[in-house]
C-alpha cells in the first residue's frame, strides 16, 4: 500500500489517503492538547505508544465482536484503518465519576456510580464538544436511530469487554470516548483508543495513569504511557 | 383550609402548609430572576399573571389526561396544589432553537429544529442546573426508570396540547420547563406554567413573549406578561 496525500491533520493525528479508497493510514503524533486546545504541549513517544495500544485494543475488541476500523500496523507511528466517515459525536462511558462529569455534577472524583453512564458530545471544537442527548442527535441529523441504538450497544460492549481487560493488567478503566464512523452504511469503531482517550487508574495505588498526568502537570507524563503499554504487552498479571 | 407556617421560599414562589397535609398553599411572587440568579428584579403583577395561567394551564392538560397538582384559585395571586415531593429534574422541551440550546450548538434563535427536543437538567442552583440525560438519572437515583418513562411522555404530551392551545391565541411555543413531583408513588406535574416558563413568540410578529424580555432587558416587560394573560383569558382567536 503507498501513502499517499495528507487528508486532515487533528490534534493527535494525521489522517493520509492510500492507493486503496477504502484504506486510511494514520500517523500518531505526540502532540498532546488538553481543555479543548487551550493547553498545548508534546509527550515524548506518546505517538508510539498510543499507535501500539490502539492497535493492541481493536484486535481485542474485534476479536469480541465489536467491527473497528483497525486494518494492520505499519511501524511504531503508523497504522492502516478503513477509511469512514466519522459521526460527530463524542461518545463518553463511565464506570467512575472523573473530569467534566465531577465537576459538572458536584461529585467527588472517585465515585462509583450506581449504573454505568453513557454521554454524547458534538463533536465540534468549535463549540467546546457540548453534551447533547438523543433527542439532539435526531433533531440535527447527527446520527440515524439506528446508528444511535448500535453505538449504544457497542459502547457499553466494548466497556465491559476492555474493563476487564485492564483489571487483568492492574489498571480501572473510569471512563473512555470513542468514535464511531459510517463505513459502507454500517457502523465501525474509529479513531484511537488510549490514555490519551480513556482514564486508567492503577488499581492498587490508584494513580493516575492517563492522559491527566499531562493535563494537571502530575509528572511521569512520559513514563507513564510507556508503562501503560508496558503492562498491555508484556501479558503478565497484575491484578 | 387554613394556610399554615411556610415550607420553602424558591425565586418565584412561596410554599405554605395548610391544615390539609396532602396540600400545599402557593403564592406567586412578583420577583424575577434570571442567568441562575446572578440578574435580579421584579415585574409588577408577574405574581397574578404567572398564578392565573397556570391554573388555567394545568386545568387545560389535566382535562387532556395529564396528572397535574393544580387544585383550585384561591386569589389573585394564591392556589392551592397536591404537596408533592419534587423530583430534582427541570424537564425541557423545544420546538424551536433558542436560549441555551441555539448558544450549544451554535444555531440561529428561531432555527426549527427536525423533531422536538426534550432535555433534563439536574436541579439544583449551586451546580447551575447541569443538563443530564437517563443515565445520569439513573446513576445518581434522581428518578426511577419508571419515573423518567413517565415524565418523557408526560413532557411530549404538554408540549402537544400547550402548542395547539397557544397557536390558537396567536402565540408560537418555542420551549418551557416543567417540574414533575412524586404524590403517593403517582408523577404529576408541579410547579408552574407561565411566561417564565416558557417561550412564547407572537405568531406574527415572532415579538418575544415571555420571561426573555426581561432576561434581555427587551422593554415592555409587564405589558407583555399582561397581554399573554389576556390572550389566553379573553377567548378569541388571534391565529
Ligand atoms: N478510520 C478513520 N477514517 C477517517 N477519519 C478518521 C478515522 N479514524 C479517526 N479519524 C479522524 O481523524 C482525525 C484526526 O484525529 P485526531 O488528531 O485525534 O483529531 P482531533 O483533533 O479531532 O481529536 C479526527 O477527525 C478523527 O475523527
Ligand atoms: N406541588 C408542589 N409541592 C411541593 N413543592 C412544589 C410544588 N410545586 C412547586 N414546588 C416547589 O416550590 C419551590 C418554589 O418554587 P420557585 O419559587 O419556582 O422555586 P425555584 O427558586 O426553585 O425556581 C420549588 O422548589 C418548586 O419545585
Ligand atoms: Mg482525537
Ligand atoms: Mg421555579
Amino acid at each position: 500500500m503507498k501513502k499517499l496525500e495528507m487528508l486532515y491533520e487533528g490534534k493527535a493525528k494525521r489522517v493520509y489517503k492510500t492507493d486503496d479508497v477504502t484504506k486510511y493510514w494514520i500517523e500518531y503524533k505526540d502532540d498532546a492538547t488538553a481543555f479543548n486546545g487551550e493547553k498545548k504541549g508534546s509527550i515524548h513517544d506518546k505517538g508510539i505508544v498510543n499507535n501500539k495500544m490502539s492497535a493492541l485494543l481493536f484486535k481485542v475488541v474485534e476479536a469480541s465482536g465489536v467491527p473497528t476500523h483497525f486494518e494492520s500496523l505499519v511501524n511504531d507511528r503508523e497504522q492502516i484503518v478503513k477509511a469512514v466517515k466519522i459521526l460527530p459525536l463524542e461518545v463518553i462511558v463511565r464506570n467512575v465519576a472523573a473530569g467534566s462529569l465531577a465537576k459538572r455534577l458536584g461529585l467527588e472524583e472517585g465515585y462509583t456510580m450506581n449504573e454505568t453512564v453513557l454521554e454524547f458530545c458534538y463533536k465540534d471544537d468549535a463549540l467546546g464538544d457540548p453534551m447533547i442527548n438523543e433527542y439532539h442527535i435526531a433533531a440535527m441529523n447527527f446520527a440515524s436511530k439506528d446508528q444511535v441504538a448500535l453505538i449504544k450497544t457497542y459502547a457499553l460492549k466494548v466497556n465491559e469487554i476492555l474493563k476487564a481487560y485492564f483489571m487483568d493488567k492492574g489498571l480501572n478503566l473510569i471512563d473512555f470516548k470513542l468514535e464511531f464512523g459510517d463505513y459502507n452504511g454500517e457502523v465501525i469503531l474509529a479513531d484511537e483508543i488510549s490514555p490519551d482517550t480513556c482514564r486508567l487508574w492503577d488499581s492498587q495505588t490508584h494513580k493516575k495513569m492517563d492522559k491527566d498526568r499531562f493535563r494537571r502537570d502530575l509528572g511521569d507524563v512520559e513514563s507513564t504511557y510507556q508503562e501503560v503499554l508496558e503492562r498491555l504487552t508484556e501479558g503478565s498479571t497484575h491484578a
